[in-house]
Order: C-alpha cells, then sequence, then structure tokens
C-alpha cells in the first residue's frame, strides 16, 4: 500500500494536468460578459469530481447566483461525520492585462511554479481537494472515505458573493455537517505551516459623485461651481486621519480590541517588513497608528479606495470641470463589526461630507460579508492542525488570521458548524494582481494534509466536533 | 452700394455652408489620431480664405505645432495701419460621446442655432471674419481691405498652444502689426454687446501618484501600505481650504487685486446667479469667499480638477490597492501671475504632500498660458466698442473679463502691439461640452461689427494705434 504522500507525488503529473484544463476557462464573475465561462469552469469542476468517484455531483444554477457546485461523497463508515468543504471557482479580473509576462488564461510552468490567473485562487486549491481524497482512500484502502465528504464551490466569491446567503438558504437541507473546511487561504512560508483564524468582512460601493448636469468650460465656469471630482477627493481625505484611522463616526464602535494574549500570538508568527515591502513592491509601510503589521492585516479594519473615474482621462488635456466622479471603495471589517451598520455609517458620513450643489450617492454590492474568527481550543481546530503538521514533517502549526473577505461567517451562521481553515496559498502568489502563481509542491503538502484530515476528523467523531470537546 | 448689415444678410447661406463643410472635419488637437484631421483643417481654411480673395495663404506646418494658417491681404492705401486677427481652428474633444443630441461633426441647424463641436470654439467665428472682409469691400466699393488685414489661425490653441510662442519666434518677421484683435471670446448675452478685457492664464498638468509597483489584494495588503488613490486624493483635498481659496504657498502673490473701479465695473455687468446656474447646470455656487461670481471667473485663479483616474473602474469591484492614480489639474491665472512661478509653487506643493512610500511626478503641458489684461482707455479699444455698437445698433460696449485662456499675452508680447477682444459666443454655447452650437445670428453681429472695425482703424491710423494716443 502507498502513502498519502507517495500517491499524491505519483499523481502530481494528474494535478498539473487538472490546472492547465480549469485555468484555461476565464471564469471572471466581476465581468458579465464573462459569465458564460464562469457556467464553463462549473461544468468541468463538476467533470472532474465525477471522473475521481464523487457519485452524486451538480451545479446549482437555481437561482441569481452564477453556477456553484456541490458534490457528495458520502462514507461507508456508520456514524461518519460529515465535512463541508467550501471554495469558489471564479477568478478575478485581470487588468491591467500588460503587466502579465504570460497571458493569465495560457498556464505556464516555471520549475515548481505554474502562473495563471486562478492558479492559488483558488482553483489549485480545490484541486489539491480531488487529488487528496484520492490519495485519502489509497492510502487508507477505502472504497469511500472515513468521512461524507461535501464540497460546496462557489461562482461568485470574487464579486463579494452577493448571493451566496440566498444560495445557503435555498439549499440549506443539503448542507447539514459537523464541521466546514474552508479552502481559499495561505500559509505564512512554504516552510513555516499555518492556519487561518480570522478573515475580515468587507463591505464595497461606488461612490458617485455629480456637480453640473455637463461638462463645463473651466475657463467659463472654473472657480465658480463646485467641482465633483474635488469633492470626492475631499470626502476621501476625510476618511482617514493623519493616523490612519478611519474617521467614519461609529466605525470601530463594535471592533473587538486585541488581548495581550492575542498581541502576544501576532508576535510569534515570523514576519519581517522588510521582506512584507519586497513582496508586496511598495516603498513604505502606513496604516494605523499603534498597530503591527499583521495586526493592522488581521486585526483591524481599514478604508480602502480601489479605484477613480471621472472627467477627462484621455491623452493631452480637456480643460473642464466634470459633470461626474466615481470611486470604488471598500471596507475590511473585523469582528464584531457588522456590514450592515457599517454601510449606514458610512451613508451618513457620504450625506454629511457631500456639499452643496454635489448629488452623491453610494451604491452598495450586495449586503457585504461578515467578519469571521475562529476559536483555537477545539477539537476541529486540533485535527486541523495534526493534520497540517504531518503534511510538514512534524513542524508547529501557527494560527494567523488574514485580511482577505470570504462568506465564511455567512457559511458558518447557515449550517451552525464549527469552522477551520485548510489553505496552502503563498504570500508571494499574486492573488488579484497579475502573474498570478502557485506552487506545485504546496497543492501537494494541501493534498496530504486533507488525506489526513479526513482519518483525523473520523477518528474525533462528529459527537466530539459538534459539542466543541475532545474525545474521552 | 449695398450696405454692410445688408450684404451679410444677403450672404447667410454662405456663412451656413462654409460652417457645414468645415465643422465636419474632426480637427481635436489634444487626441493625437486626429492630428490628420488638424492639418485637413488647416488647409479647408486655406482654401476658403484664397477663394474670397486674400492673395497670399500659407499652412504653417514647418515647426512642432500643428499647422497653423497665416493669410495677408495687403491695403492698397498708403499709411493704412496693419491689423493682425488671432484665432484657432483647432477643436476640443467630444467625449462623453452619448451625451451629443446628434453627432458632433455631422452640424444640424435649429431655426437660428447650428449645433457642432467647434461651432462657437472657434471655426464660426473665423467664418463671420471671412464674410466681414467681403462685406467690408462690397460696402466701402474697395478692392482691398481699408487696413492690411492678416489672419494667424493656430491649430492647437484647445491643447493650450505649447508652441505658439515657437510658432511665433519663427515667424516674427510676417507678423509686424499696429493691431491684434482676437476672435475667440463671447459676449454678455444676444441683446448686451461686450467685449473682453481680460482672460485668464492658464498651466496644466497630469500628477500621477506611484504607490506600490503592481495592483495589491486589498485583503491581504490592504491597511499596512500606502494606497496613491487615497494619497492623490488627499493632496487635492488640499489645494483648498474651506473658504475655496488655493493652499499653494505663493500661489497668490503675483495676483493683482481688484480695485473699488474695477470692482465697479464688474457690477455693472448684467449678470444673474440663477441663470448662470440654469446655464451652468450647477445647484450651486461655489469658489472663493469674498468675490462675487463674476469676478471669481475674471480676476481670481483657480486649481481644478479635469479628471481623475485610476484603479480599477471597471463593472462590479475589485478590491485592490491599487499600484497608480492620476488627476489632471490645471491652474487659471490671473496678472500678473507667471506661469513658471506657479509650476514651480505646485511642484514643492506636491513634493510637500507626496506621503512615504508613493511616487508622485507632474508633468506640465508645455510652458502654460499667461494671463492678459486689456487697458480701456486706448483708440484700439475705442475703435473696437465703436464697430461693436454699431453693429449692435447703438447699444453700449461693456467691458468684461473672461475666465478662459488663450495665447494672447504670449502674441502681445511677441508682436509689442496693442490687443483687442471682438467675439460674439454666448454663455450658453457649451464650448468644451456636449452639443456647442452658436448662433447665426451673433456670428451675423460679428462680421457686421468687422467690416465696421477694419474702416474705424484705418480712421484711427498706425501711428495713434501704436502710440495709444487718439489722433488730433
Amino acid at each position: 500500500v502507498t502513502s498519502e504522500r507517495e500517491f499524491i507525488a505519483d499523481h502530481r503529473p494528474d494535478l498539473i494536468a487538472d490546472l492547465d484544463e480549469w485555468l484555461r476557462i476565464p471564469g471572471i464573475s466581476a465581468i458579465p460578459d464573462h459569465h458564460g465561462d464562469v457556467a464553463r469552469s462549473a461544468q468541468w469542476f463538476t467533470d472532474a469530481a465525477r471522473a475521481i468517484g464523487f457519485p452524486a455531483v451538480e451545479v446549482w444554477a437555481d437561482g441569481p447566483w452564477l453556477p456553484a457546485v456541490f458534490a457528495e461523497w458520502p462514507s461507508a463508515e456508520p456514524d461518519a461525520p460529515t465535512v463541508l468543504v467550501y471554495g469558489h471557482h471564479d477568478v478575478q479580473p485581470v487588468d491591467p492585462l500588460q503587466l502579465w509576462e504570460h497571458p493569465p488564461f495560457e498556464p505556464t510552468i516555471d520549475g515548481d511554479v505554474l502562473r495563471a490567473r486562478g492558479a492559488a485562487d483558488d482553483k489549485g486549491q480545490l484541486l489539491f481537494h480531488l487529488l487528496g481524497v484520492r490519495a485519502h482512500l489509497a492510502a487508507t484502502g477505502r472504497s469511500t472515505p472515513a468521512v461524507t465528504l461535501k464540497l460546496l464551490i462557489e461562482g461568485e466569491e470574487e464579486s463579494g458573493s452577493p448571493h451566496f446567503e440566498e444560495l445557503l438558504r435555498a439549499h440549506r437541507d443539503r448542507l447539514d455537517c459537523d464541521i466546514v473546511v474552508v479552502t481559499d487561504t495561505g500559509m505564512i512560508a512554504a516552510d513555516v505551516p499555518s492556519t487561518v483564524t480570522g478573515m475580515r468582512g468587507m463591505v464595497t460601493a461606488t461612490l458617485s459623485m455629480h456637480g453640473p448636469d455637463l461638462d463645463l468650460h473651466s475657463g467659463v465656469f472654473g472657480g465658480a461651481v463646485p467641482n465633483p471630482a474635488t469633492a470626492l477627493a475631499r470626502l476621501i481625505a476625510a476618511l482617514h486621519d493623519d493616523a490612519g484611522r478611519v474617521q467614519v463616526p461609529g466605525f470601530y464602535d463594535d471592533v473587538l480590541e486585541l488581548t495581550d494574549a492575542e498581541r502576544e500570538l501576532f508576535a510569534r508568527v515570523p514576519h519581517d517588513d522588510d521582506a512584507f515591502l519586497q513582496v508586496a513592491q511598495s516603498r513604505a509601510l502606513h496604516g494605523e497608528a499603534g498597530y503591527s503589521t499583521l495586526e493592522r492585516i488581521g486585526a483591524r479594519p481599514t478604508a480602502e479606495v480601489n479605484g477613480l473615474a471621472g472627467g477627462y482621462q484621455g491623452a493631452g488635456h480637456k480643460t473642464i470641470v466634470p459633470s461626474d466622479a466615481y470611486a470604488k471603495l471598500s471596507f475590511r471589517l473585523v469582528a464584531d463589526q457588522d456590514p450592515a451598520k457599517i454601510m449606514k455609517a458610512v451613508d451618513d458620513f457620504v450625506a454629511a461630507h457631500t456639499p452643496p450643489g454635489i448629488t452623491a450617492s453610494l451604491e452598495w454590492d450586495g449586503a457585504g460579508v461578515r467578519p469571521c474568527l475562529v476559536p483555537i481550543d477545539t477539537p476541529a481546530y486540533q485535527a486541523l492542525t495534526d493534520a497540517l503538521s504531518a503534511a510538514f514533517d512534524g513542524a508547529a502549526v501557527l494560527p494567523t488570521r488574514e485580511g482577505g473577505s470570504g462568506p465564511e461567517a455567512a457559511l458558518q451562521q447557515a449550517v451552525g458548524a464549527p469552522l477551520v481553515f485548510l489553505g496552502v496559498g503563498l504570500p508571494d502568489d499574486q492573488i488579484h494582481a497579475p502573474n498570478e502563481k502557485v506552487s506545485i509542491t504546496m497543492l501537494q503538502k494541501g493534498a496530504e494534509a486533507a488525506a489526513y484530515l479526513w482519518t483525523g476528523l473520523a477518528r474525533v467523531g462528529a459527537a466530539a466536533l459538534a459539542s466543541g470537546r475532545t474525545p474521552a
């Protein structure tokens, strides 16, 4: 009998072949022209899950959401716990296209690195699960997994999961589980295994400011009427004070301040600001005064400008007072901030910062994403870190908090089960940026940890997982 | 013998036919793809000037500037003064195209109104000169004008005349004159003749702010690195205080403050803020505290944002810390502000407002345009207002100051002659905006005033014009 690790190493070519096929489908959920590709992407994964043995695989396209995939592989073991793996198959947009060294949807391999949009976020990580369950079966000699395995693969996570809660409600009867395993995150480094214990929430909006009903000659009218681009800039400038603190009244009201113990855990995570800056290709740090970089990213909320537009943007110059100006804004949230309360607070802030003669409108993208914080003293967390440690040759697994956002809190709330994160992205994977990449070796580690985890969770048992206590 | 006015009325169809032909050429100087059209536009005017009898017409394309037209029609009268008429044949860009009710380069007539890009700014006004000189000859029975007439028609005024001073230097020997007549401005209203006595200067620049070298995931990096869009907004916000005063140190140092007498002249100009707002399609006034609307436009400098760009601008949302953000900025200047000094002051301001980790660059478009202020106690000014008054049935002609910018100061400095403004645009012509239009009747008034002006200036004589004294 082969080991999990050997099986995975032997089948590395399958993993690469799957990546090569799936990554060619440009399933960009944020761009309506690509919604057909999102559907093709869902179908691809459906076929792939069936091909490795999942007895039941369905595309869920019966609501306003983009096609999601649900797969189920019941365990033959009596009383086996049920695991729900969550991930997403849609990808980020690719502009600015000219910064890609290779076409984003033509995967290229260079040693251990595979480059393409979605390689790490999140297609590569979903593919390690397909390999992982095969390794689990091969190494344990089973014909069904030790746990009942459910996969829920969303199709609009990169658009902020606008219909995910509705999807969960519509299919709630299929989603019963004893634990949720989220696979859409990363680790500290290739040799420093870690697991995420927090994700930020998020609300995003397009802020439009409208001034005169037409672009005006800035000579004839400039200096005498309000300029919406100036008004927009002044509002954005008012979002932060000089110490980087968000100035929206009430913004921090529900933020769980870090305890000394939590700050101590943050301090244990190996982190080097210079290396961080190198990955970010930024020439300085900047953020809320009084917090470390990891704390700023993992435990503090933000107000960020994602895009600006308005007036003349072409070659040369056009001397106008523009009629309109726009900003794409996003707010990352931490426990226990409530997206609805933050949206209301920002609405009020915008109203208070809209000068006479300017009409502002703030269009929120859906209901937002709640922040998620995972307790680290549970059997579920212990099983996860045991599996990861085994895949990384016994190394200790550090708890981290990521700054990104996913629908984890909504999922946890919907199914009422504990949740852990199993993800093997690396900090320099350039997800959401040009030249996204993934380490194939890291995907193999993910497959291996998953294979161990199904065995481990079966050992813990459904009752202990649900109760949050370790078995006697 | 027909009168000037009758001749012009009889030949209104010629004016319309010329407008219809010339306005179809999209000579947008700000857009390199249209530079071939700018050349075609110059050729069109060359042919038109030749056709009505100008014995010498040349396209000047012998430098880095876009093609300009120079035409000369010597007077047969001994000692006739020489008049240099200045205008421009290039036009503004047309975006946002979807706001045009008719295609911008397919002129449409509705009663007395002709709509097209360039109808008022400046092709219509140049065409009234062609009709005006024909009327002058017909009504006075001359075969050459009473003054030696030179036309200098620039091809890159709408791009800020970046090479105009170089053009003036290169062709200085052809530009000797006793008076400059600028035709690129407007009047208070169709029944309130007026003439411009001041134009603002201008400097324009593109401000680029660069943060990280790639767009970053705002979850992974947001809140920990500087965001160039936020930095840009904070710099723009710092440009003005809450009272609308520009905060660039030294900005007002050379501004000629209005005298009580000048403020009294401003107050005489009929102006209604409500009507102004209606034309501007703006819901409020906004500007430097302590000044009236006309003073703000005519006698006060500004800092204006003409466009914003950066990060993600497409559909949906992309949660990034953008790598770059841009603003198109323009500063309107008044006497005696010096473009070079203002550019230096803004350079310093940008440097002082660039936070750590952000690289700012400010790219100025050429050397800028100087402000121009016309004295109103000269024979040249008197001849102009007499001609205008005659065209408007004896109405008094009010001095105004426009907020727009042209290369008048440079021209005046180059030729060393007094300068007056003869222009018949109207405040609601929507120049630089969608649906630009012109009143054909106003163009006829312009032609009539020009026809009278050549007779009037000949009567004043070259010596008196140059000396600035009225003839004995």
